[in-house]
């Protein structure tokens, strides 16, 4: 049915679909219905505390017997920098001034951890089938226990030396992700340039340079896309924006409203509002922070800064200072049900592989 | 054999592959092989009197009865600034100094010419198969004048707004350039910020947008990546980077040393040598003239400051200054005679189409 059954074998799944574990947007709801339909469910777990992972993959097991995938962030800890805080403060005055906010952040706050020591205490006791990191990997022995326990062990690269860097680490597969992803970018070696290698030329170089099963992501929302990476020479393909879109998705109504009117040339990438770059929908405040090259708070600090303008914004109903996540193909979503988007997408796939032969349509 | 015929009927071609018209480096003998092999060959205009536009046409009709295009920048006119002369300089200078260059090029001269009327008689003499543009449409009596003697008149869109605009003047195929792709980027309506549509995101999105043929680019440099466009919507695929690696290629052999070494993520986008953004190889040029977002002399004009630290830095065998222009996917490369390079990317993609459905491998 699928033309490489690598991931599908190691996963224990059916489909080689993947639901990205999207930090603040995937549920377990989400993740219930993706595994029953025979995919990989995920959640996004950096913001969580232990006991709201532990209830919640209780909620997913109570859900499915489908395996599922925890993703942690696994950034360096945050570096206070006094000359970098007070030209942050100098910036955003303006904005703060505009939407009536009185106090610059002090100090700065971080909202999640990296990945601790009590994280991986968790994560032996929970037992997921897979957990995967962004931002490169924690310490090797924290992968090794992990593994050790019978978790599959993933990441992202964004180029072909993260990619092998990934592969010497000896974790189980590795996710491509192209340019045009929605969200954070995983990348953890380009700096402070990223010249962003796009999907169509990344996946079969990845594919190319290394041994494990890769997953394709980024820019894909319809079977089209699926079954294009599958052609690239992925073993599985990894989507989110295509299920920002359903109702199991936690995301309010102005977040919705907005990405059913999105284009292709909607989104643009930015550090303005974590520290580290993010593929956003482009608003003022992210054009504006574009116009210079200044570093700005580490990650995740930066959000004490922009979370005061993101919810005066909203409160006063001015639009400009929004931080909505998705890649460049969300424009091809389409509102349905986790299970029937699913289902949708495995058909259009299979269409789509099977028209490649020209053999119908 | 191919999974749409659109363009193979309309261009009168075998095989669904285009080599990209390449302005410096592809050649009438590149273009002669190409047409041989069943593929539409091109030639890159714009940098050439009509006399040797005529030249090599004659060259192209004396080695094959195959049908060929040729491309033509549209750009507008350049117009002097002298508040952007005079900046220039001053960050030119430490550059210039260095190499021992001693005067600033005044006035600024244009390399070529935009689409003229002299050009549109030389045209509609030579009665190409099919007529290209980048950076848009000329006048579009002159577009008519053009499919009036049988001209197929194509061009390219890097947003699906821009390919909305393309469809609308009625042309005959859209040329969908992902951010990948090598070069200059076709963009005309994206100013100043261009947040960059990776194919993979870009092709289905224009394959929906407009009713004529799309022919996607981009990033695209083996077998996979054309059976992926494919699959993907498009009506055929055209690669410019993969062509640079043959004999056939008019490129130098330090550049050419500089390709077999490239890399995933080697090239990023830069206006600093011609005054419009185009994919390069990276150096330090380029990453110097990225520190600031400040205006550039109008493309042709910004080449009367680029070629002479080129040449300059050729000359003293200093790295750094060069305009290597390829792709993301270029490290994909074979060196094989543009022959043996179409019958391989044809064999490939046969064989990725078939794979696809898990068929033969």
């Amino acid at each position: 049915m699928w033309p490489r059954t690598e991931l599908i074998d190691l996963l224990q799944i059916e489909h080689p679909l993947l639901q990205a574990p999207m930090g603040g947007e995937s549920t377990p709801q989400m993740a219930i219905a993706v595994g029953n339909a025979g995919g990989l469910g995920g959640l996004g777990c950096s913001y969580m505390s232990n006991d709201e992972i532990s209830e919640k993959v209780a909620q997913i097991r109570h859900g499915t017997s489908a395996p599922f995938n925890l993703n942690f962030f696994v950034h360096a800890p945050p570096v206070e920098n006094p000359n970098v805080y007070t030209q942050t403060c100098e910036r955003l005055e303006p904005f703060y001034t505009e939407l009536g906010i009185e106090e610059f952040p002090h100090p700065l706050a971080a909202p999640c951890d990296t990945f601790t020591q009590s994280r991986l205490e968790c994560l032996l006791d929970l037992r997921p089938r897979v957990v995967s990191f962004h931002f490169g990997l924690p310490d090797i022995a924290m992968v090794r226990a992990l593994q050790d326990t019978g978790c599959l062990v993933i990441s992202s690269a964004t180029t072909v030396a993260e990619a092998r860097w990934l592969d010497a680490a000896g974790i189980d597969a590795i996710i491509a992700q192209g340019w045009e992803a929605g969200g954070h970018r995983g990348t953890f070696q380009v700096s402070p340039d990223d010249f962003g290698v796009g999907g169509l030329a990344l996946i079969p170089q990845v594919v190319d340079a290394v041994e494990i099963p890769v997953i394709a992501a980024g820019g894909i929302s319809d079977g089209r896309g699926i079954a294009a990476a599958l052609v690239l020479g992925a073993s599985a393909v990894q989507l989110g924006s295509a299920f920002l879109s359903c109702p199991e998705a936690n995301i309010d109504d102005t977040y919705r409203e907005a990405l059913q009117k999105t284009s292709d040339d909607a989104t643009r990438l930015t550090s303005a509002f974590s520290g580290r770059p993010a593929r956003a929908m482009n608003n003022r405040y992210i054009e504006s922070m574009a116009q210079s090259r200044a570093p700005l708070p580490d990650y995740p600090t930066m959000y004490s800064f922009s979370d005061p303008l993101s919810l005066a914004g909203e409160e006063a109903a001015t639009p400009g200072f929004e931080f909505y996540l998705w890649g460049q193909a969300a424009a091809l979503n389409r509102e349905r049900s986790t299970t029937d988007l699913m289902n949708l997408l495995i058909k259009e796939a299979q269409q789509a592989l099977r028209s490649a032969t020209g053999a119908s349509t």
